[in-house]
Protein backbone atom coordinates (compact mmCIF):
# COMPACT_ATOMS: atom_id res chain seq x y z
CA UNK A 1 0.00 0.00 0.00
CA UNK A 2 1.51 3.09 -0.41
CA UNK A 3 -0.03 6.99 0.82
CA UNK A 4 -1.01 9.22 -2.40
CA UNK A 5 -2.22 12.44 -1.50
CA UNK A 6 -4.36 15.26 -4.17
CA UNK A 7 -3.88 18.57 -3.31
CA UNK A 8 -7.20 20.39 -3.99
CA UNK A 9 -6.01 24.16 -4.35
CA UNK A 10 -6.85 27.77 -5.55
CA UNK A 11 -4.17 29.41 -7.75
CA UNK A 12 -4.29 33.09 -7.08
CA UNK A 13 -4.00 33.81 -10.63
CA UNK A 14 -1.04 35.58 -12.22
CA UNK A 15 0.83 35.58 -8.58
CA UNK A 16 3.83 33.12 -9.58
CA UNK A 17 5.24 34.02 -6.29
CA UNK A 18 1.88 33.17 -4.34
CA UNK A 19 1.09 30.27 -5.98
CA UNK A 20 5.33 28.94 -5.21
CA UNK A 21 4.40 29.35 -1.61
CA UNK A 22 0.76 27.79 -1.72
CA UNK A 23 2.48 24.92 -3.60
CA UNK A 24 5.54 23.97 -1.67
CA UNK A 25 3.46 24.46 1.47
CA UNK A 26 0.98 21.49 0.16
CA UNK A 27 3.85 19.74 -0.75
CA UNK A 28 5.30 19.67 2.61
CA UNK A 29 1.64 18.83 3.77
CA UNK A 30 1.60 15.84 2.13
CA UNK A 31 5.17 14.94 2.81
CA UNK A 32 4.15 15.49 6.72
CA UNK A 33 1.23 13.38 6.76
CA UNK A 34 3.26 10.33 5.44
CA UNK A 35 2.46 10.83 1.30
CA UNK A 36 4.71 8.83 -0.65
CA UNK A 37 3.03 10.64 -4.15
CA UNK A 38 1.16 14.14 -4.06
CA UNK A 39 -0.65 15.87 -6.90
CA UNK A 40 -1.24 19.24 -7.84
CA UNK A 41 -4.07 20.81 -9.84
CA UNK A 42 -3.23 21.88 -13.51
CA UNK A 43 -1.93 25.40 -13.90
CA UNK A 44 -1.32 25.76 -10.31
CA UNK A 45 1.79 28.00 -10.96
CA UNK A 46 -0.13 30.91 -12.81
CA UNK A 47 -3.61 30.18 -12.62
CA UNK A 48 -6.27 29.18 -15.86
CA UNK A 49 -8.51 31.85 -17.60
CA UNK A 50 -5.92 33.79 -19.52
CA UNK A 51 -7.25 36.58 -21.34
CA UNK A 52 -4.47 36.33 -24.57
CA UNK A 53 -1.91 34.19 -25.43
CA UNK A 54 0.41 37.00 -24.29
CA UNK A 55 -0.75 36.90 -20.73
CA UNK A 56 -0.01 33.16 -20.73
CA UNK A 57 3.36 33.47 -22.14
CA UNK A 58 4.48 36.61 -19.71
CA UNK A 59 3.09 33.79 -16.63
CA UNK A 60 4.82 31.07 -18.27
CA UNK A 61 8.37 29.59 -16.63
CA UNK A 62 10.99 27.67 -17.42
CA UNK A 63 12.25 24.18 -16.38
CA UNK A 64 15.05 26.02 -14.39
CA UNK A 65 12.14 28.35 -12.74
CA UNK A 66 12.35 28.60 -8.60
CA UNK A 67 9.01 27.05 -8.32
CA UNK A 68 10.39 23.76 -10.06
CA UNK A 69 13.56 24.25 -8.02
CA UNK A 70 11.36 24.23 -4.60
CA UNK A 71 9.49 21.83 -5.64
CA UNK A 72 12.67 19.17 -6.75
CA UNK A 73 14.02 20.02 -3.04
CA UNK A 74 10.64 19.10 -1.37
CA UNK A 75 10.35 15.93 -2.88
CA UNK A 76 14.14 15.07 -1.63
CA UNK A 77 13.14 16.26 1.52
CA UNK A 78 10.43 14.24 1.94
CA UNK A 79 11.24 11.27 -0.47
CA UNK A 80 8.22 11.94 -2.65
CA UNK A 81 6.97 11.84 -5.73
CA UNK A 82 5.59 15.15 -6.87
CA UNK A 83 2.95 15.94 -9.37
CA UNK A 84 1.99 19.62 -10.77
CA UNK A 85 0.83 21.45 -13.14
CA UNK A 86 2.24 24.57 -14.69
CA UNK A 87 2.70 27.11 -17.58
CA UNK A 88 5.63 26.57 -19.05
CA UNK A 89 7.66 28.47 -21.41
CA UNK A 90 9.07 26.12 -23.75
CA UNK A 91 12.88 26.56 -25.32
CA UNK A 92 10.97 26.94 -28.23
CA UNK A 93 9.45 30.23 -26.92
CA UNK A 94 6.46 28.57 -27.16
CA UNK A 95 3.76 28.08 -24.53
CA UNK A 96 2.68 24.49 -23.21
CA UNK A 97 -0.06 23.67 -20.94
CA UNK A 98 2.65 20.94 -19.31
CA UNK A 99 3.29 19.23 -16.19
CA UNK A 100 6.23 17.91 -14.04
CA UNK A 101 6.97 14.92 -12.33
CA UNK A 102 9.70 15.16 -9.89
CA UNK A 103 10.78 12.60 -7.01
CA UNK A 104 14.09 12.45 -5.05
CA UNK A 105 16.30 12.12 -7.90
CA UNK A 106 14.68 15.89 -8.96
CA UNK A 107 12.73 16.56 -11.91
CA UNK A 108 12.05 13.09 -13.61
CA UNK A 109 10.22 14.86 -16.92
CA UNK A 110 7.93 17.60 -18.54
CA UNK A 111 4.75 16.49 -20.37
CA UNK A 112 2.85 18.63 -22.73
CA UNK A 113 -0.95 18.66 -22.66
CA UNK A 114 -1.80 16.09 -26.09
CA UNK A 115 -5.48 17.34 -26.20
CA UNK A 116 -5.93 21.23 -25.46
CA UNK A 117 -9.64 21.83 -24.17
CA UNK A 118 -11.53 24.64 -25.67
CA UNK A 119 -9.96 27.75 -25.39
CA UNK A 120 -6.76 26.65 -24.46
CA UNK A 121 -6.10 26.05 -28.11
CA UNK A 122 -5.94 29.94 -28.97
CA UNK A 123 -3.13 30.05 -25.72
CA UNK A 124 -1.13 27.31 -25.44
CA UNK A 125 0.70 24.90 -28.13
CA UNK A 126 -0.49 21.52 -27.79
CA UNK A 127 1.89 18.83 -26.67
CA UNK A 128 3.71 16.30 -29.55
CA UNK A 129 5.44 13.48 -27.31
CA UNK A 130 3.28 10.48 -25.33
CA UNK A 131 3.13 10.84 -21.75
CA UNK A 132 6.16 9.54 -19.64
CA UNK A 133 5.55 6.80 -17.87
CA UNK A 134 8.24 6.11 -15.25
CA UNK A 135 9.49 4.20 -12.80
CA UNK A 136 9.72 5.23 -9.00
CA UNK A 137 10.34 3.82 -5.99
CA UNK A 138 6.49 3.33 -5.52
CA UNK A 139 5.68 1.73 -8.76
CA UNK A 140 5.26 2.73 -12.24
CA UNK A 141 3.63 5.88 -12.73
CA UNK A 142 2.40 8.09 -15.54
CA UNK A 143 0.87 11.72 -16.01
CA UNK A 144 -1.44 13.01 -18.18
CA UNK A 145 -3.72 16.65 -17.67
CA UNK A 146 -7.31 17.17 -17.44
CA UNK A 147 -8.92 16.62 -21.05
CA UNK A 148 -6.64 13.75 -21.68
CA UNK A 149 -8.92 11.71 -19.36
CA UNK A 150 -11.77 11.52 -21.60
CA UNK A 151 -9.74 9.78 -24.26
CA UNK A 152 -9.52 5.95 -23.65
CA UNK A 153 -7.41 5.46 -26.03
CA UNK A 154 -4.67 7.07 -24.14
CA UNK A 155 -5.41 5.69 -21.05
CA UNK A 156 -5.36 2.48 -22.21
CA UNK A 157 -1.91 2.66 -23.78
CA UNK A 158 -0.57 4.52 -20.68
CA UNK A 159 -1.82 1.13 -18.14
CA UNK A 160 -0.69 -1.14 -20.97
CA UNK A 161 3.04 0.15 -20.73
CA UNK A 162 2.39 -0.90 -17.24
CA UNK A 163 1.39 2.22 -15.22
CA UNK A 164 0.24 1.46 -11.73
CA UNK A 165 -0.88 4.86 -11.29
CA UNK A 166 -2.00 7.43 -12.96
CA UNK A 167 -1.59 11.32 -12.22
CA UNK A 168 -3.72 13.52 -13.38
CA UNK A 169 -3.57 17.60 -12.20
CA UNK A 170 -6.81 18.76 -13.40
CA UNK A 171 -8.93 21.85 -13.82
CA UNK A 172 -12.22 21.13 -14.44
CA UNK A 173 -15.13 23.58 -15.19
CA UNK A 174 -18.17 22.93 -13.56
CA UNK A 175 -20.90 20.73 -15.84
CA UNK A 176 -24.39 20.21 -14.78
CA UNK A 177 -25.02 16.72 -13.33
CA UNK A 178 -28.25 14.43 -12.18
CA UNK A 179 -27.90 14.45 -8.46
CA UNK A 180 -25.94 11.69 -6.98
CA UNK A 181 -23.45 11.00 -9.81
CA UNK A 182 -19.60 11.70 -8.98
CA UNK A 183 -18.50 14.80 -11.70
CA UNK A 184 -18.60 12.99 -14.96
CA UNK A 185 -14.31 13.37 -15.20
CA UNK A 186 -14.51 11.67 -12.20
CA UNK A 187 -17.15 8.55 -13.69
CA UNK A 188 -14.61 8.44 -16.87
CA UNK A 189 -11.59 8.46 -14.75
CA UNK A 190 -13.08 5.55 -12.52
CA UNK A 191 -13.95 3.48 -15.63
CA UNK A 192 -10.78 3.87 -17.22
CA UNK A 193 -9.52 2.99 -13.94
CA UNK A 194 -11.86 -0.11 -13.79
CA UNK A 195 -11.01 -1.68 -17.19
CA UNK A 196 -7.43 -1.43 -17.02
CA UNK A 197 -7.13 -1.96 -13.23
CA UNK A 198 -4.95 1.10 -12.76
CA UNK A 199 -5.38 3.11 -10.37
CA UNK A 200 -6.03 7.21 -10.83
CA UNK A 201 -6.00 10.26 -8.75
CA UNK A 202 -6.52 13.37 -10.12
CA UNK A 203 -6.11 16.72 -8.12
CA UNK A 204 -8.52 18.84 -9.05
CA UNK A 205 -9.23 22.72 -8.10
CA UNK A 206 -11.86 24.88 -6.44
CA UNK A 207 -13.65 28.14 -6.02
CA UNK A 208 -14.24 30.80 -9.28
CA UNK A 209 -11.58 32.53 -11.21
CA UNK A 210 -12.76 35.43 -13.70
CA UNK A 211 -16.60 33.88 -13.62
CA UNK A 212 -15.50 30.59 -14.07
CA UNK A 213 -16.57 28.43 -11.45
CA UNK A 214 -14.37 25.08 -11.14
CA UNK A 215 -15.94 21.71 -9.68
CA UNK A 216 -13.60 20.76 -6.80
CA UNK A 217 -13.51 16.87 -7.96
CA UNK A 218 -10.51 15.92 -7.09
CA UNK A 219 -10.33 11.93 -6.55
CA UNK A 220 -8.55 9.23 -5.88
CA UNK A 221 -9.43 6.15 -7.88
CA UNK A 222 -8.44 2.48 -6.62
CA UNK A 223 -7.56 -0.25 -8.96
CA UNK A 224 -11.22 -1.56 -8.85
CA UNK A 225 -12.41 1.37 -10.13
CA UNK A 226 -14.17 2.91 -6.95
CA UNK A 227 -13.24 5.95 -5.22
CA UNK A 228 -11.02 5.40 -2.23
CA UNK A 229 -11.31 9.33 -1.62
CA UNK A 230 -12.90 12.11 -3.10
CA UNK A 231 -13.85 16.34 -1.36
CA UNK A 232 -15.23 19.21 -2.24
CA UNK A 233 -13.39 20.99 -0.25
CA UNK A 234 -10.47 23.24 -0.21
CA UNK A 235 -7.04 21.32 0.96
CA UNK A 236 -5.52 17.86 1.08
CA UNK A 237 -7.50 14.25 0.14
CA UNK A 238 -5.34 11.72 0.34
CA UNK A 239 -5.98 7.47 0.32
CA UNK A 240 -3.65 4.31 0.77
CA UNK A 241 -3.85 2.51 -2.41
CA UNK A 242 -2.73 -1.15 -3.24
CA UNK A 243 -0.70 -0.39 -6.47
CA UNK A 244 0.62 -4.15 -6.74
CA UNK A 245 -3.25 -4.77 -7.62
CA UNK A 246 -2.40 -3.18 -10.65
CA UNK A 247 0.17 -6.13 -11.83
CA UNK A 248 -2.51 -8.58 -11.80
CA UNK A 249 -4.94 -7.83 -15.03
CA UNK A 250 -7.23 -10.93 -13.98
CA UNK A 251 -10.43 -9.92 -13.17
CA UNK A 252 -11.38 -13.72 -12.13
CA UNK A 253 -9.73 -17.30 -12.51
CA UNK A 254 -10.56 -16.97 -16.11
CA UNK A 255 -11.30 -12.89 -17.25
CA UNK A 256 -7.44 -11.08 -17.72
CA UNK A 257 -8.28 -7.52 -19.08
CA UNK A 258 -5.40 -7.28 -21.34
CA UNK A 259 -5.39 -10.66 -22.05
CA UNK A 260 -9.22 -10.99 -23.48
CA UNK A 261 -7.94 -8.05 -25.52
CA UNK A 262 -8.67 -8.45 -29.63
CA UNK A 263 -6.82 -5.84 -30.72
CA UNK A 264 -6.55 -7.29 -34.69
CA UNK A 265 -10.60 -6.72 -34.66
CA UNK A 266 -11.38 -3.76 -32.84
CA UNK A 267 -8.93 -2.31 -36.41
CA UNK A 268 -11.30 -4.13 -38.15
CA UNK A 269 -14.87 -2.63 -37.38
CA UNK A 270 -16.38 -1.24 -40.51
CA UNK A 271 -15.83 2.08 -41.30
CA UNK A 272 -16.46 2.79 -44.30
CA UNK A 273 -19.71 4.72 -43.96
CA UNK A 274 -18.73 7.16 -40.72
CA UNK A 275 -20.52 10.37 -41.48
CA UNK A 276 -18.42 12.85 -42.64
CA UNK A 277 -15.85 14.99 -40.93
CA UNK A 278 -14.94 11.92 -38.59
CA UNK B 1 -35.83 11.76 -29.93
CA UNK B 2 -36.82 7.77 -30.76
CA UNK B 3 -38.26 5.25 -27.94
CA UNK B 4 -35.66 2.95 -26.64
CA UNK B 5 -37.08 0.00 -24.47
CA UNK B 6 -34.84 -2.66 -22.56
CA UNK B 7 -36.73 -6.17 -21.62
CA UNK B 8 -35.00 -7.20 -17.89
CA UNK B 9 -36.11 -10.40 -18.07
CA UNK B 10 -35.32 -14.35 -16.47
CA UNK B 11 -35.40 -16.87 -18.98
CA UNK B 12 -36.33 -20.59 -17.63
CA UNK B 13 -32.75 -22.54 -18.03
CA UNK B 14 -33.24 -25.29 -21.08
CA UNK B 15 -36.48 -24.32 -21.84
CA UNK B 16 -36.78 -23.38 -25.84
CA UNK B 17 -40.28 -22.95 -25.79
CA UNK B 18 -41.02 -21.06 -22.73
CA UNK B 19 -38.68 -18.47 -23.89
CA UNK B 20 -39.51 -18.15 -27.18
CA UNK B 21 -43.20 -17.23 -25.56
CA UNK B 22 -41.34 -14.98 -23.15
CA UNK B 23 -39.59 -12.85 -25.52
CA UNK B 24 -41.92 -12.81 -27.84
CA UNK B 25 -44.16 -11.69 -25.14
CA UNK B 26 -41.40 -9.26 -24.28
CA UNK B 27 -41.26 -7.85 -28.09
CA UNK B 28 -44.91 -7.31 -28.15
CA UNK B 29 -45.04 -4.98 -25.16
CA UNK B 30 -42.41 -3.00 -26.30
CA UNK B 31 -44.31 -2.59 -29.85
CA UNK B 32 -47.43 -2.01 -28.02
CA UNK B 33 -45.75 0.98 -25.97
CA UNK B 34 -44.41 2.76 -29.25
CA UNK B 35 -40.92 1.63 -29.27
CA UNK B 36 -38.48 1.65 -31.96
CA UNK B 37 -36.18 -0.41 -30.63
CA UNK B 38 -36.21 -3.20 -28.44
CA UNK B 39 -33.25 -5.02 -26.59
CA UNK B 40 -33.03 -8.73 -24.56
CA UNK B 41 -30.91 -9.80 -22.62
CA UNK B 42 -27.77 -11.85 -23.83
CA UNK B 43 -28.78 -15.73 -24.07
CA UNK B 44 -32.41 -15.02 -23.16
CA UNK B 45 -33.40 -18.04 -25.25
CA UNK B 46 -31.59 -20.73 -22.78
CA UNK B 47 -30.20 -19.56 -19.86
CA UNK B 48 -26.67 -18.81 -18.60
CA UNK B 49 -25.00 -21.05 -16.69
CA UNK B 50 -23.88 -24.22 -18.67
CA UNK B 51 -23.14 -27.66 -16.39
CA UNK B 52 -20.92 -28.65 -19.33
CA UNK B 53 -20.45 -27.47 -23.56
CA UNK B 54 -22.37 -30.41 -24.43
CA UNK B 55 -25.24 -28.74 -21.94
CA UNK B 56 -24.88 -25.52 -23.99
CA UNK B 57 -25.19 -27.45 -27.49
CA UNK B 58 -27.90 -28.73 -27.04
CA UNK B 59 -29.37 -25.71 -26.03
CA UNK B 60 -28.40 -24.13 -28.65
CA UNK B 61 -30.39 -22.91 -31.69
CA UNK B 62 -29.64 -22.15 -35.73
CA UNK B 63 -30.45 -18.72 -37.33
CA UNK B 64 -33.29 -20.29 -39.17
CA UNK B 65 -34.71 -21.30 -35.52
CA UNK B 66 -38.80 -20.73 -34.84
CA UNK B 67 -37.23 -18.16 -32.08
CA UNK B 68 -35.33 -16.35 -34.28
CA UNK B 69 -38.13 -15.84 -36.74
CA UNK B 70 -40.82 -15.09 -34.18
CA UNK B 71 -38.34 -12.56 -33.66
CA UNK B 72 -38.45 -11.35 -37.39
CA UNK B 73 -42.26 -11.65 -37.91
CA UNK B 74 -42.64 -9.13 -34.49
CA UNK B 75 -40.01 -6.89 -36.25
CA UNK B 76 -42.14 -6.61 -39.07
CA UNK B 77 -45.09 -6.36 -37.66
CA UNK B 78 -44.26 -3.27 -34.99
CA UNK B 79 -41.31 -1.79 -37.49
CA UNK B 80 -39.29 -1.94 -34.65
CA UNK B 81 -35.69 -2.94 -34.17
CA UNK B 82 -34.99 -5.48 -32.63
CA UNK B 83 -31.41 -7.22 -30.80
CA UNK B 84 -31.07 -10.00 -28.40
CA UNK B 85 -28.67 -12.60 -27.01
CA UNK B 86 -29.55 -16.23 -28.18
CA UNK B 87 -27.15 -19.73 -27.65
CA UNK B 88 -26.24 -19.84 -31.51
CA UNK B 89 -24.98 -23.44 -33.26
CA UNK B 90 -22.77 -22.32 -36.01
CA UNK B 91 -23.03 -23.76 -39.61
CA UNK B 92 -19.64 -24.82 -38.09
CA UNK B 93 -20.70 -27.17 -35.94
CA UNK B 94 -19.73 -24.51 -32.62
CA UNK B 95 -21.80 -23.28 -30.10
CA UNK B 96 -21.51 -19.26 -30.03
CA UNK B 97 -23.09 -16.49 -27.45
CA UNK B 98 -24.44 -14.32 -29.88
CA UNK B 99 -26.96 -11.38 -30.45
CA UNK B 100 -29.15 -11.24 -33.42
CA UNK B 101 -30.21 -8.09 -35.00
CA UNK B 102 -33.32 -7.86 -36.83
CA UNK B 103 -35.54 -5.29 -38.19
CA UNK B 104 -38.31 -5.08 -40.56
CA UNK B 105 -36.31 -6.26 -43.28
CA UNK B 106 -35.36 -9.54 -41.12
CA UNK B 107 -32.61 -10.93 -39.40
CA UNK B 108 -29.78 -8.22 -40.40
CA UNK B 109 -26.80 -9.73 -39.05
CA UNK B 110 -25.65 -11.85 -36.63
CA UNK B 111 -23.24 -11.25 -33.77
CA UNK B 112 -20.73 -13.95 -32.10
CA UNK B 113 -18.73 -12.49 -28.85
CA UNK B 114 -15.40 -11.28 -28.76
CA UNK B 115 -14.65 -11.65 -25.07
CA UNK B 116 -16.04 -14.27 -23.58
CA UNK B 117 -16.19 -14.07 -19.99
CA UNK B 118 -14.32 -16.63 -17.53
CA UNK B 119 -16.27 -19.85 -18.03
CA UNK B 120 -17.49 -19.02 -21.25
CA UNK B 121 -14.38 -19.99 -22.70
CA UNK B 122 -15.15 -23.72 -21.65
CA UNK B 123 -18.48 -23.77 -23.38
CA UNK B 124 -18.72 -21.32 -26.37
CA UNK B 125 -16.37 -20.73 -29.35
CA UNK B 126 -15.47 -17.21 -29.97
CA UNK B 127 -16.37 -14.50 -32.38
CA UNK B 128 -13.56 -14.18 -35.02
CA UNK B 129 -15.87 -10.69 -36.70
CA UNK B 130 -16.20 -7.40 -35.66
CA UNK B 131 -19.79 -6.46 -34.54
CA UNK B 132 -22.03 -4.95 -36.93
CA UNK B 133 -22.86 -1.55 -37.50
CA UNK B 134 -25.76 -1.15 -38.82
CA UNK B 135 -28.14 1.50 -40.92
CA UNK B 136 -31.62 1.16 -39.90
CA UNK B 137 -35.11 3.72 -39.76
CA UNK B 138 -33.63 4.73 -36.21
CA UNK B 139 -30.17 5.80 -37.24
CA UNK B 140 -27.14 3.64 -36.99
CA UNK B 141 -27.00 0.69 -34.45
CA UNK B 142 -24.27 -1.76 -33.09
CA UNK B 143 -24.49 -4.48 -31.25
CA UNK B 144 -22.30 -6.33 -28.61
CA UNK B 145 -22.58 -8.69 -25.46
CA UNK B 146 -22.11 -7.70 -21.96
CA UNK B 147 -18.46 -8.28 -21.01
CA UNK B 148 -17.54 -6.54 -24.73
CA UNK B 149 -18.18 -3.23 -23.30
CA UNK B 150 -15.31 -3.46 -20.69
CA UNK B 151 -12.73 -2.71 -23.65
CA UNK B 152 -12.92 1.30 -24.83
CA UNK B 153 -11.00 0.00 -27.69
CA UNK B 154 -13.87 -1.66 -28.63
CA UNK B 155 -16.67 0.65 -27.61
CA UNK B 156 -14.20 4.02 -29.45
CA UNK B 157 -14.13 1.54 -33.19
CA UNK B 158 -17.94 1.54 -33.16
CA UNK B 159 -18.72 5.48 -32.02
CA UNK B 160 -15.83 6.15 -35.11
CA UNK B 161 -17.80 3.61 -37.32
CA UNK B 162 -20.88 6.01 -36.87
CA UNK B 163 -22.61 4.72 -34.16
CA UNK B 164 -25.39 6.50 -32.69
CA UNK B 165 -26.93 3.74 -30.27
CA UNK B 166 -25.28 1.01 -29.18
CA UNK B 167 -27.49 -2.39 -27.93
CA UNK B 168 -25.66 -4.27 -25.82
CA UNK B 169 -27.63 -7.86 -24.26
CA UNK B 170 -26.27 -8.65 -20.59
CA UNK B 171 -25.72 -10.68 -17.84
CA UNK B 172 -24.06 -9.23 -15.30
CA UNK B 173 -22.94 -11.28 -12.54
CA UNK B 174 -23.76 -9.66 -8.91
CA UNK B 175 -20.28 -8.05 -8.02
CA UNK B 176 -19.81 -6.23 -4.75
CA UNK B 177 -20.35 -2.22 -5.26
CA UNK B 178 -20.42 0.64 -2.95
CA UNK B 179 -23.29 2.04 -1.60
CA UNK B 180 -25.01 4.92 -3.65
CA UNK B 181 -23.09 3.11 -6.78
CA UNK B 182 -24.33 1.87 -10.72
CA UNK B 183 -22.97 -1.26 -11.41
CA UNK B 184 -19.43 -1.42 -12.18
CA UNK B 185 -20.59 -2.13 -16.07
CA UNK B 186 -23.25 0.80 -16.03
CA UNK B 187 -20.70 3.05 -14.59
CA UNK B 188 -18.00 1.66 -17.73
CA UNK B 189 -21.14 1.89 -19.93
CA UNK B 190 -21.62 6.05 -18.69
CA UNK B 191 -18.21 6.92 -19.41
CA UNK B 192 -18.21 4.69 -22.93
CA UNK B 193 -21.05 6.81 -24.14
CA UNK B 194 -19.90 10.14 -22.87
CA UNK B 195 -16.36 10.45 -24.15
CA UNK B 196 -18.02 8.78 -27.37
CA UNK B 197 -21.21 10.80 -27.75
CA UNK B 198 -22.92 7.51 -28.59
CA UNK B 199 -26.13 6.55 -26.62
CA UNK B 200 -26.06 2.86 -24.75
CA UNK B 201 -29.12 0.47 -24.11
CA UNK B 202 -27.64 -2.48 -21.87
CA UNK B 203 -30.97 -5.17 -21.34
CA UNK B 204 -29.70 -7.35 -17.89
CA UNK B 205 -31.50 -10.50 -16.36
CA UNK B 206 -32.67 -10.67 -12.40
CA UNK B 207 -32.98 -13.21 -10.05
CA UNK B 208 -31.00 -16.43 -9.59
CA UNK B 209 -29.75 -19.33 -11.72
CA UNK B 210 -28.11 -22.46 -9.98
CA UNK B 211 -27.12 -20.28 -7.82
CA UNK B 212 -25.89 -17.70 -9.86
CA UNK B 213 -27.06 -14.13 -8.93
CA UNK B 214 -27.36 -11.25 -11.10
CA UNK B 215 -27.55 -7.73 -10.81
CA UNK B 216 -30.62 -6.49 -12.67
CA UNK B 217 -28.41 -3.54 -13.73
CA UNK B 218 -30.85 -2.51 -17.00
CA UNK B 219 -29.87 0.95 -18.16
CA UNK B 220 -30.47 2.81 -20.97
CA UNK B 221 -27.83 5.79 -21.20
CA UNK B 222 -28.03 8.81 -23.11
CA UNK B 223 -25.44 10.61 -25.54
CA UNK B 224 -24.16 12.77 -22.89
CA UNK B 225 -23.15 9.71 -20.52
CA UNK B 226 -25.88 10.19 -17.82
CA UNK B 227 -28.50 7.49 -17.04
CA UNK B 228 -31.55 7.96 -18.89
CA UNK B 229 -33.95 5.14 -17.53
CA UNK B 230 -32.73 2.10 -14.91
CA UNK B 231 -34.76 -0.16 -12.81
CA UNK B 232 -33.88 -2.98 -10.80
CA UNK B 233 -36.68 -4.67 -11.20
CA UNK B 234 -38.31 -7.00 -13.84
CA UNK B 235 -39.91 -5.75 -17.00
CA UNK B 236 -39.63 -3.18 -19.22
CA UNK B 237 -37.64 -0.02 -18.89
CA UNK B 238 -38.12 2.91 -21.53
CA UNK B 239 -36.08 5.61 -21.95
CA UNK B 240 -36.78 8.82 -24.88
CA UNK B 241 -33.30 9.27 -26.68
CA UNK B 242 -31.90 11.96 -29.16
CA UNK B 243 -29.49 10.15 -31.12
CA UNK B 244 -28.97 13.47 -33.33
CA UNK B 245 -26.63 14.18 -30.59
CA UNK B 246 -25.12 11.52 -31.52
CA UNK B 247 -23.96 13.01 -34.96
CA UNK B 248 -22.56 16.09 -33.60
CA UNK B 249 -19.00 15.65 -31.43
CA UNK B 250 -18.53 18.66 -30.48
CA UNK B 251 -18.12 19.11 -26.83
CA UNK B 252 -18.22 22.79 -26.44
CA UNK B 253 -17.41 25.37 -29.15
CA UNK B 254 -13.59 24.66 -29.54
CA UNK B 255 -13.72 20.63 -28.00
CA UNK B 256 -14.47 17.92 -30.05
CA UNK B 257 -14.45 14.46 -28.76
CA UNK B 258 -13.25 12.81 -31.67
CA UNK B 259 -11.71 15.61 -33.66
CA UNK B 260 -9.34 16.18 -30.70
CA UNK B 261 -7.95 12.69 -30.47
CA UNK B 262 -4.24 12.05 -31.04
CA UNK B 263 -4.13 8.53 -32.71
CA UNK B 264 -0.34 8.66 -33.66
CA UNK B 265 0.75 9.23 -30.40
CA UNK B 266 -1.49 6.82 -28.96
CA UNK B 267 0.68 4.33 -30.59
CA UNK B 268 3.44 6.19 -29.15
CA UNK B 269 3.23 5.69 -25.93
CA UNK B 270 6.50 3.61 -24.55
CA UNK B 271 5.82 -0.14 -24.10
CA UNK B 272 9.96 -1.03 -23.57
CA UNK B 273 9.56 -1.98 -19.99
CA UNK B 274 5.85 -3.58 -20.00
CA UNK B 275 5.72 -6.07 -17.39
CA UNK B 276 5.72 -9.95 -18.58
CA UNK B 277 2.73 -11.09 -20.17
CA UNK B 278 1.23 -7.80 -21.48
Amino acid sequence: MIRVACQQLAPAFGDLETNRRLTVAAIREAGDSGADVVVLPELITSGYVFESPQEAAELAIGRDDQILGDWAAEAARFDLVIAGGFCERGEDGRTYNSAAILDAGGLRAVYRKLHLWDREKRVFARGSAPPPVLDTRVGRLAVIICYDLEFPELTRAVALAGTQLLLVPTNWPLVPRPPGEHPPEAMIGMAAARVNRMAIACADRLGTERGQEWTGGTSIIGVDGWVAAESRQPGMVVAEIDLDAALDKRLTEGADAFGDRRPELYAAVARAEAPAGV
